[in-house]
């Protein structure tokens, strides 16, 4: 097919595909005769599977380019699933490194769970990053939040990992490893907005009932907090 | 203070704290006599703030923008946590929508968990997203998989209220509402990064074990996947 159906059927408009192509995160099509060139199936899902993790994963081109490498080289399984846990969709460029004490805490809820894992294991610093960030705004989590966090992070964890050994073959199962760990995240926060507007809709009662859910109502229907 | 002093205290560059004053994202200091200007306690908070927003939530300057915005205002707390709802640090800008088939399954999973929730929920979109991406690579979450995510979300949501309820004065409320649903994304990706490594520490072992959780070994020690 032609630049111009596999726009049609990804979505994704010419000059975004050029764009993948000169970024080495989609292979070259076929040369044909004069300056056409043609594309397969193979480059259909590339695309897609190129959009899902920048679009809905939030990855950086930098980001995309190495997981998708690991990927390409069909290296062994535990070094796929290595750079899926890398590609971290979640937090900006950290320019700041958690203090000591907040991975000290963290490696404790880890050994808490008896969790088998490695100080390189980068979920260790986002998540002491993140315990930093909440004392520098007053909030100590308390050990019952940090369990909850954490008995939540093992089920979904368990999920994923049935999820792969469904999988046919090694080339699916690599496959769902990145997409899966990357698109999880953005899964768990999805749902966590659905489950805490269940779980705030008695607490915080708008006067309202009409605009209760919409952030931009005009301000003249509000109600300073007191 | 002087804003070199607000720099040492916080870690973030001159620059960059002239950045967040110039786009509003902190508030301005008083003027001294000449070129001076002088920032306090608040000031120091503020930037403390902004830089958990931007770092480690990944949000971007005008969704930070947005939910200081609504801090500042002091709304009706239903308010603010529409606001916090809607900063989703997940995820990138997105140009492609769900599926109607994915936002329905999505319904039914709120549903199944009893979740009060609205259509204009952000959440919905971006979990409805996430199917129609996994879908895209030939991997339909079965019922088990997303049972498994609502309920860590359910569980997550509760231990976010009971936070909520323990703060002393609305002010704090409101701000934990800001940074814990942000920072909460992050949380549960770094605990998952580190669940899973536990997980999957005997399905995928590998050849070396010194170099088990490095992606960056050299590629002479790798077996490709068979």
């Amino acid at each position: 097919m032609r630049i111009s159906e596999l726009s049609r059927r990804t979505g994704a408009p010419v000059t975004t595909l050029k764009y993948y192509l000169r970024e080495g995160l989609v292979h070259e099509g076929e040369r044909l005769s004069g300056n056409q060139t043609s594309y397969d199936e193979s480059h259909l899902q590339r695309v897609r599977l190129v959009r899902a993790l920048l679009e809905t994963g939030g990855l950086s081109i930098a980001d995309a380019k190495r997981v998708l490498a690991t990927l390409d080289a069909r290296e062994e399984l535990a070094y796929t699933f290595a750079a899926a846990q890398h590609a971290l969709g979640v937090g900006g460029a950290s320019t700041t490194t958690a203090s000591d004490a907040a991975r000290r805490r963290i490696d404790d809820l880890a050994a808490a769970n008896d969790w088998r894992t490695t100080p390189d294991n980068p979920g260790r610093d986002v998540a002491a990053r993140v315990l930093d960030d909440l004392a520098s705004i007053g909030f100590e989590p308390s050990d019952a939040y940090l369990s909850a966090y954490a008995s939540a992070a093992s089920s979904i964890a368990h999920a994923d990992v049935s999820a792969l050994r469904d999988r046919a073959t090694a080339d699916l199962t690599a496959e769902l490893m990145i997409v899966g760990t990357v698109l999880g995240d953005a899964l768990i926060a999805g749902l966590r907005r659905l489950a805490q507007q269940d779980a705030t809709a008695d607490l915080f009662p708008v006067s309202t009932p009409s605009s209760a859910s919409s952030a931009s109502a005009p301000s003249s229907t509000r109600k300073a907090r007191s």
